[in-house]
């Protein structure tokens, strides 16, 4: 078995997702497709980006992740495939891979060249389900592009360490489903800073003082302990360790949100400082 | 073939719900599965009960259905896995499955103890992962639990009669996507209290007279009456014999739906009257 | 393999598509479903008209689509089921097939017959599971229904061209996620009745003057050129050869879309003046 992948923004009520799966069933009728997600804001490199890179290493090795966001080939824009980790990723060098590599070399990346085997018509589509096929097939990357050595890197949000290092200055990089506002600030990051210190979090007029390890942490809590939490600003290091600013059980349909109701966006600053 | 089927609130946006398939696949890749709402209100029982009471013998027997809505492990409220009706159910204690119990009594409960078998970053949804999996695969609820012999009940919406039985107050317990209005009062409670008395639907201050037995009603009218209809509030039994307010071919986004026209919301009382 | 798509007007959030998919794979478990798109306008048959047209042939032969639109079945609207293209599609005879018969005459139509060999309760789905299922499977169209040699057709929105043929009058039938407005002129009729002359396309108060053949014309463009168009109304044949409105990389939740920024709806005029 093989996997397929796919992050697209093309949303749910067009074609365009059901004409992608049409194209890889064609090639590869056995094929296994996953949705990760249909509805990154559209041309959001950075959300695109965070989904990626949370969500692909839950798939066996050799899965293939397919990226369509700001994916049309254009002369600087290539159509690309690598291997990394054990998957295989097909999009383009838009800079959407940028966060993946910075934490290992990829241990190879093609520039795909097969478009004039294509028919006439063929559109980014018929060149994504076609490499992502022959990959998830267990072909090779050597027949269809050739090696480059680098990619361009995203314009990221980078967290800020000030000079006598008394604080971090991090950012919100995605807002998930329940409004909850997940930040570029690690905990490794945090940990590594503060040699011991303790700190807290501000963004705002905001603060809070802890920092729970895991929503798991509520694990042993019992019923009424939590129903005080409810409605809470908490900041927690969430599933991929970065640090997030939620509201315990929030619901941005009815209650309202850490998003809607503390007021952050994505891009705003949120701030660790220490004692 | 195992169906798994999948009932959270999610969201489409999110990697949630793409994770979970990658585990659920990276443990059984034969697996087939089925997304039934990702779209609950968020925390919301209620809904997340409709929604698997009114789908779940729409599968074969054997069928894993797997429930995250306030699913989160804490001393109060356990991971369970049942067998009932021949369909397994997996998520929390946290009432989710009272509706089903009331009915019929569940073949077999256990609270699931595997958690310390899972790696130390594991989440809830590695817990359903394994467990969902292993069911699926003809594996047997001992070894993933301790038996238990009763759940908690969700504090439902019942309807109610009245002393002389001269009436019958129930509530809306679901809206659906095209505004209709489903209650909590089923074909069989009508006509049990009804005795063969006529009676008619009340809610705020509109009155309808008619119930149609079932929208196949329809069937044998021609375009002419139909279109006659259009627009109109209806009174009907759904496909799961629980009254529905409706409007017939109505569309939220457009002409307007029995929720937003006739004022209806979630927990509001519709009362049947017998003469 | 054999493919079941569907086109529905369900939404994503109840759980009809789950059920519809529950009885597909109880008479079919080794199938596999694609969904095209639940989110169709509820009752728009020509938004689902549109769907179908421009997806079906990118599956395989032999593959089945399933489109339930305003397909409940009544004396009027009689449920069908077609072999076309070496395609089959299974609905009701509300008009929506009449696009893909224009363009050619459908091998084969049935008057699905199968309605009382199915269980009391039988609803809809129950029909198009078992009917789509049998077909997907290799089965005939004739054991299911009997044969009729025309449908209904669409009262559709057809393209107007004036009598000295100096201009064509079209309109806005589909428009996408992205806010990018369809229009039912095809690359086709605006050639043939160009004979060479130059046109411009005019709509509201908007003129543009070049049509782009494909979004893969701005394929050998440079970045710095490509920021240039960002925001601007562009014309373009899309990936079905039909005439559509675009604003360069819109995005409907943020910086606009060619619908919102100009103005225009489903159903609105575009037209094309030649020289």
């Amino acid at each position: 078995m093989s996997i397929i992948t796919l992050i697209t923004d093309y949303g749910w009520k067009d074609h365009f997702v059901g004409i992608l799966k049409g194209k890889l069933y064609s090639h590869f009728p056995e094929g296994t497709i996953v949705d990760i997600s249909h509805s990154v804001d559209k041309f959001n490199l950075f959300e695109a980006n965070y989904l990626l890179d949370a969500s692909y290493n839950h798939f066996p090795k050799g899965s293939v992740h397919i990226m369509t966001v700001d994916a049309a080939q254009t002369n600087e824009n290539k159509h690309i495939a690598l291997l990394h980790d054990g998957h295989f990723f097909v999009g383009a060098d838009n800079g959407v891979f940028g966060n993946l590599l910075k934490k290992i070399k990829p241990e190879k990346i093609v520039e795909i060249t097969i478009h004039d085997r294509l028919h006439e018509k063929a559109t980014d589509l018929d060149v994504f389900a076609m490499v992502a096929t022959h990959l998830a097939k267990g072909g090779s990357l050597n027949v269809i592009g050739k090696e480059i050595s680098s990619l361009k890197k995203l314009a990221e949000l980078n967290p800020i360490i000030d000079e006598q290092a008394t604080s971090i200055k991090g950012n919100v990089i995605y807002i998930d489903d329940f409004g909850n506002c997940v930040t570029n600030i690690s905990k490794k990051l945090i940990d590594d800073t503060a040699k011991g210190r303790k700190y807290t979090i501000r963004f705002s007029n905001k603060r809070i003082e802890n920092i729970k390890k895991h929503y798991a942490d509520f694990k042993n809590t019992d019923s009424a302990s939590l129903k005080n939490q409810e409605g809470n600003n908490i900041a927690i290091f969430n599933e991929n360790d970065l640090l997030e600013i939620a509201i315990y059980r929030s619901n941005p349909h009815s209650v309202g949100s850490a998003s809607s109701l503390l007021g952050l966006r994505f891009r705003d600053v949120v701030t660790v400082e220490f004692e």
